[in-house]
């Protein structure tokens, strides 16, 4: 028998049916992995074509060769969003409603190899990109007209991305995203019954129970939450209470560098270097010390297709219980 | 610039950006499509393997043989609910409710012939679909405790279907679906403020403006939403405000079954066969006469991934504008 569970931090409800995994694939296509070199000539975020995207924000250089660099972040030159235009709304009737596309995009590039990939980064690599991140989210802040800064990475055919360099991705609104409502919202309501912190609260539950946890650093937990949304999601999650990613310090980036690793390292070995989405979950940019929003880090495998079902209904399905997932995931960590 | 969009009937906003089309796309594994059979000798969908599959619970036989068959509803082997168990709620935790999987999880094998595709059936057969697809409908209603059932359909891989062998699929729930919930907030509280019904209203402003207008028939009006979630998102709205997609008189089911098949016969040349997923969207069990809502079908072409930014901000990213591509199938449709 399968089981429904529902979501403390958004009150949905997941269907947890470890029997679906089992069931035949017929064939409906084969994914071929290409092999990736070092460099690619025709890579726009390959060392040696930095001409080809748009001028750089952010550059993190080599320490012996100024004009090298590890990090880069430039606007994307297909950006969805842009920095001009305006926040007022537009109606072209009463049903269309419109603004123009206002906001910022940019590309975080991860390493100037063109085959690295954050598993197998060394660990100051992925501090790197951490720093990088940060960065970028710290200055944005600052414009009062982007609300809300979601960071995110595509890896993988599967996942959505579209270029194979290693790379991850800021999107900057002038909206408050949906998700971040529903969650926000859940948050509050607890905030005011319990008086405490919905998240902070959830780690202890999970700290008791053991369970679903991965590892747990000085300032870090890794779990894997019980109504997961797809099979392997994990989260890390800062044990002291910080509404905004902005807000971690410094010092904790290496830390966090190592977890994410480590944590990145176990799914490649475990599933055979999947696709997966990587999503920073943050407050808004005005609410940054807000009692109720904890800021974490989801990782979801994309190990099987968001489906007709998942977006008529918004009810995932899921074939994997994170009680059993998160059990490999704790001794590939050791 | 591109431009962000209200979608009128969730209050989500959707970025259009059209240049984002124009991205290149490096490789990442590219797709093969496999010559798919008439008949596959490993097909639990196909003839001569009924026995394969739990006991039927719907058939349209020909009219020839009668131990032939059109159609086939039969139970989901890989079901991801179950009609046993309770819905009573169960707390492992203060932050882990759950319950049993109950529900109800169908299958609508569509013909007997393992390559057909909705686009190139006879209008018969797509009709004898649509009416297993109300018949369970309607048979499921009965039982008090499904609030909730979705008809959908996964064709292709990039849809997250498993299955080459032509087939839709029913979930029914206990719990009334997040997404729902959304829709039916805002159509409720449109009611409460204009005394109408939303989507009445939207068609019409639709049918006035006509530039997102597909195709306009005596009971359907086809039309591409102002603020598509997907390139080419295609919605077919009854003209009648009706909320249950059950309460379809059974007179109109050629007229729907015409229009559907043109569609993704449009969908089909325009798209070159693309993977697709098709939602019937209805009320609640309870609900069949609300005046709030009103039931319709959405097809979403699969052109592009669900990637990290969509799956953790809920705001989808298009590139491609309902007035350019509604043209399009105006034409093909002509």
């Amino acid at each position: 028998m399968s089981e429904l569970r529902q979501d403390p931090t958004t009150k949905e409800w997941v269907i947890m049916a470890p029997e679906r995994g089992k069931r035949p694939q017929q064939t409906l296509g084969k994914r071929i992995t290409d092999q990736i070199l070092e460099w690619d000539a025709s890579c726009p975020f390959c060392p040696r074509n930095e001409a080809q995207t748009p001028a750089e924000l952010f550059r993190i250089p080599t320490a012996s060769h100024n004009s090298d660099w590890q990090i880069r972040v430039i606007p994307n030159r297909f950006a969805a969003l842009s920095p001009e235009g305006s926040t007022a709304r537009r109606e072209s009737g009463y049903f269309a409603r419109s603004m123009d596309g206002f906001g910022v995009h940019e590309v975080i590039i991860e390493s100037h190899l063109h085959n690295a990939t954050l598993p197998l980064m060394p660990y100051e690599q992925v501090e790197n990109v951490l720093i990088a991140y940060q960065q970028r989210y710290n200055s944005l802040k600052m414009n009062r007209q982007l609300k809300f800064i979601t960071i995110f990475k595509n890896h993988g055919r599967e996942s959505g991305t579209t270029m194979a360099h290693p790379h991850s991705q800021l999107v900057a609104t002038p909206i408050i995203t949906p998700y971040y409502h529903k969650r926000f919202d859940v948050a509050h309501d607890y905030h005011a019954d319990m008086g405490t912190c919905l998240y902070c609260d959830i780690i202890q539950e999970e700290m008791e129970k053991g369970e679903r946890i991965v590892a747990v650093t000085d300032e870090f937990i890794v779990f894997q939450p019980f109504a997961s949304r797809m099979p392997w999601e994990t989260w890390i999650v800062p044990k002291r209470h910080r509404a905004s990613f902005g807000l971690l310090p410094a010092i904790n980036l290496p830390e966090l560098a190592k977890v994410l690793k480590h944590v990145l390292l176990c799914l490649y070995h475990e599933l055979d270097s999947p696709a997966y989405n990587l999503m920073i979950d943050t407050t808004t940019t005005e609410d940054e010390e807000d009692p109720y929003y904890h800021w974490h880090i989801r990782i979801m495998p994309r190990q099987s297709m968001i489906a007709g079902f998942e977006i008529g209904s918004g009810i995932y399905i899921t074939s994997a219980l994170p009680e059993e997932t998160a059990g490999r995931m704790r001794q590939c960590i050791g």
